[in-house]
C-alpha cells in the first residue's frame, strides 16, 4: 500500500513570533523553510509602533531568512494615538495591527487598558476606512480559565461599534469564542495547532509541563472539541496561526517559566496528522492557506510542501529552543518543498 | 502598640509527607520543631503496607526527629486485601489507613482501581468495626479541574455504604467537597494552607510557578472561598493537614516537574497570618489542633508555639528543598516553642 502523500499549497501562519536579534536569526528559518508567509507579531521591546521600526524589523527578518521564499506580513503594535494621517502613511507597509490588553502576555506592557469605545474610535474608524484588520489578543485580567470567555463581550462591543472593521480574534481557545464567530460578520479567528491538540490536562494534569505552558492557557476538553470542529471543517472565518513563540530553554525550564509553545518547525506535520486522523484532509488547504487569503486579501508566494505519512522524530531542540513534542515521534514528515 | 502574640497549643498536621532516607533526615525536623504531631503518609516506594514496614518506618522517623517532642501518627497504604485479622494485629500501631486511587499522585501506583463496594467491603467493614479512620486522596482520573468534584460521588457512596466508618476527605480543594461535609455525618476533611492561599491563577495565571504545583491542583477563586469559610470558622469536621510534600529542587524546576508544595516550616506562621487577616484568630486553635483531637480521638503531646506579628523572611531553601514563598517575607515569626 502506498503511504499517504499530502501536498500543501502556500501554507500561511497568520500569527507568528519571530522575536529579534539572536533569537530571530536562530529561528526565522524554521518558519521560512516551509511556510509561504506569516503574520509577524510586533511585541518586541520596545514594540513596533512606527513606520521606521516596522521597516527596520522587516529588514532584519529578511536578512534572517536569507534565501528562503517567504513573506513576512508585518504588523504594528496598536496604540490609540494612531491617527488617520499616520495610518495612511503606513498602510502599504503593513497587513494588520495587533492590539494587546496591557500586561496580558509577553512584552505587552504598553497595550490598551480598558476598552473605551470613544477613546478608540478615531484610530479604529481610520483602520476600518483603510481596511486594516485589527488582530486582538482577547483576554481580560480575570481568572486564568475565564479570561478569554470574559473577553468575548469586548469583542462583541468592538464588532458592533465598528461593523466594517475586520477583527481577528487571535489564538482562540474556548467554545465561547467559537460561538462568537457566527454572531458577528466582521469577527474572524486564528487557531494554533497546540490548542487543537492539548488541554490543561496536558500542561498540569500529570507532571507540570512548562513547554506546553502558553497564553491563553489550554482549556477544557469541550473547548478543544469546539476548536477542532471549526478547524477540521475549515470554517471560512478561521485560519491557522501558530502563535509559535520561542523562548530559550533556560527561560522555560525554571521557576517562573515564560509562556509560549514553539511549534513553527512541526506545525505542518502536526496539522496534517490531525486532519488525516479526523478524515478531514480535504479541508486542510483552506485552513492552512485559503481562508487566510480571503480574510486578509493576500496572494502568497507560490510554495508547495510535500508531506508523507512517515514517522518523524522531533529534535530535542532547534538552536537552543525546545519545540513541542521534543524528542517524540510524530506521524508525518516533510519530504520536499518546491518554489515557483 | 504592642505587637500581636499568638500561642498555639499542640499544633497537629494531619496530612504530612516525610518521605524516607536522605529526604526524611533532611526535612523531618522542619515539622517536628513546631508541631506536636503529624499524620504520616505511607506512599513510600514500596508503600507502607505491613506491620513490619510501618514499625520500621516509624523507627526511621523517630531517629530523624532526634530530640524533638513530636508524635508521628502512622498510617498504612490501603489494600483491599487487608483482612480483619491483619487489621486487628496492627490496630495499636496505626492512626489511620490512607487510600489512593491507583496512579493519581506521587507513588500511588499500587492504589485502588475502581470503587467496587463489594470488593472493598471486607476490609472497610473491619476498619469500621475497629474504628480505624479511612483517609482518601479523592480524585478521579478525569480532567484536572474536575477530578475532585467528580470524586464526591465516590465519597458519598462509601459514606453511605459504611456509615460508621470515619472517612477523611484529604486536602480538599473544591466547593463541592466542602458541600459534601454536611451531607454525611461520617465525612470529615483536611485542608492545606496553600489551598487557602492560592488558586490556579497563582500557579499558571502569570508565569508558570512549579513550586506552587500540587495535586490536587489549586482551583478557582470560588473554591478557595468555600475552603476559607469552613477553615476560618473551624467547622468541626475540618482540620489542618499541610500535605507538605518535599521534592529536591531539581525535581521541581525541570521539564515534567513533580507535584507538591513544601510548607511544613512555615505553615503555622502562614495560618496565623491568614486567621489574623480575616479576624478569626479565636478559631485557629480548633482548626490547628482541637478538631483533629476530636475527629481522631487523640491526645497530643503538650507543646506551645508562640508566634509574633513580626516579618519573617522565608529561606530560599531548607536542605535543598524550596519552600512555598521562598525568599519572600511573611507577617508572622515563631518566637518560641515550649514543651511539657
Amino acid at each position: 500500500m502506498p503511504s499517504t502523500i499530502v501536498t500543501l499549497d502556500a501554507p500561511l501562519d497568520m500569527h507568528l513570533h519571530l522575536r529579534d536579534e539572536v533569537m530571530l536569526r536562530n529561528i526565522a528559518k524554521a518558519s521560512a523553510a516551509t511556510f509561504s508567509g506569516a503574520l509577524i507579531m510586533p511585541n518586541l521591546v520596545p514594540p513596533v509602533s512606527s513606520k521606521e521600526a516596522l521597516l527596520a524589523y522587516k529588514k532584519r527578518i529578511t536578512e534572517a531568512i536569507g534565501e528562503e521564499h517567504f513573506t513576512p506580513y508585518m504588523t504594528l503594535f496598536f496604540k490609540s494615538e494612531y491617527d488617520r494621517a499616520f495610518l495612511e502613511s503606513v498602510r502599504e507597509e503593513l497587513t494588520a495591527i495587533k492590539l494587546y490588553p496591557a500586561g496580558i502576555t509577553t512584552n505587552s506592557q504598553g497595550g490598551v487598558s480598558g476598552f473605551d469605545i470613544e477613546a478608540l474610535r478615531p484610530s479604529l474608524e481610520a483602520m476600518s476606512d483603510l481596511e486594516i484588520p485589527l488582530c486582538i489578543h482577547g483576554e481580560t485580567n480575570g481568572f486564568v480559565m475565564d479570561r478569554e470567555a470574559e473577553f468575548v463581550s469586548i469583542y462583541e462591543k468592538l464588532a458592533s461599534a465598528f461593523p466594517k472593521l475586520k477583527i481577528i480574534m487571535e489564538h482562540i481557545t474556548t467554545k465561547e469564542s467559537v460561538a462568537a464567530l457566527d454572531r458577528f460578520e466582521n469577527l474572524h479567528a486564528t487557531i494554533t495547532v497546540h490548542h487543537l491538540l492539548i488541554t490543561l490536562d496536558d500542561v498540569a494534569g500529570g507532571m507540570l509541563q512548562p513547554h506546553l505552558f502558553c497564553k491563553p492557557i489550554a482549556k477544557r476538553p469541550q473547548d478543544r472539541e469546539a476548536l477542532l470542529k471549526v478547524a477540521l471543517e475549515a470554517h471560512p472565518k478561521v485560519m491557522f496561526g501558530s502563535d509559535s513563540a520561542p523562548h530559550p530553554r533556560h527561560a522555560k525550564e525554571t521557576c517562573g517559566c515564560a509562556a509560549g509553545v514553539f511549534t513553527a518547525p512541526i506545525a505542518l506535520q502536526l496539522l496534517t496528522e490531525l486532519f488525516d486522523t479526523h478524515r478531514s484532509l480535504e479541508h486542510i488547504q483552506a485552513f492552512i492557506s485559503g481562508n487566510a487569503q480571503k480574510i486578509y486579501g493576500i496572494a502568497p508566494l507560490s510554495k508547495k510542501v510535500i508531506l508523507e505519512k512517515e514517522p518523524f522524530r522531533v529534535p530535542a531542540e532547534y538552536n537552543g529552543v525546545v519545540p513541542m513534542y521534543a524528542s517524540e515521534e510524530i506521524a508525518y514528515s516533510i519530504k520536499g518543498v518546491r518554489h515557483g
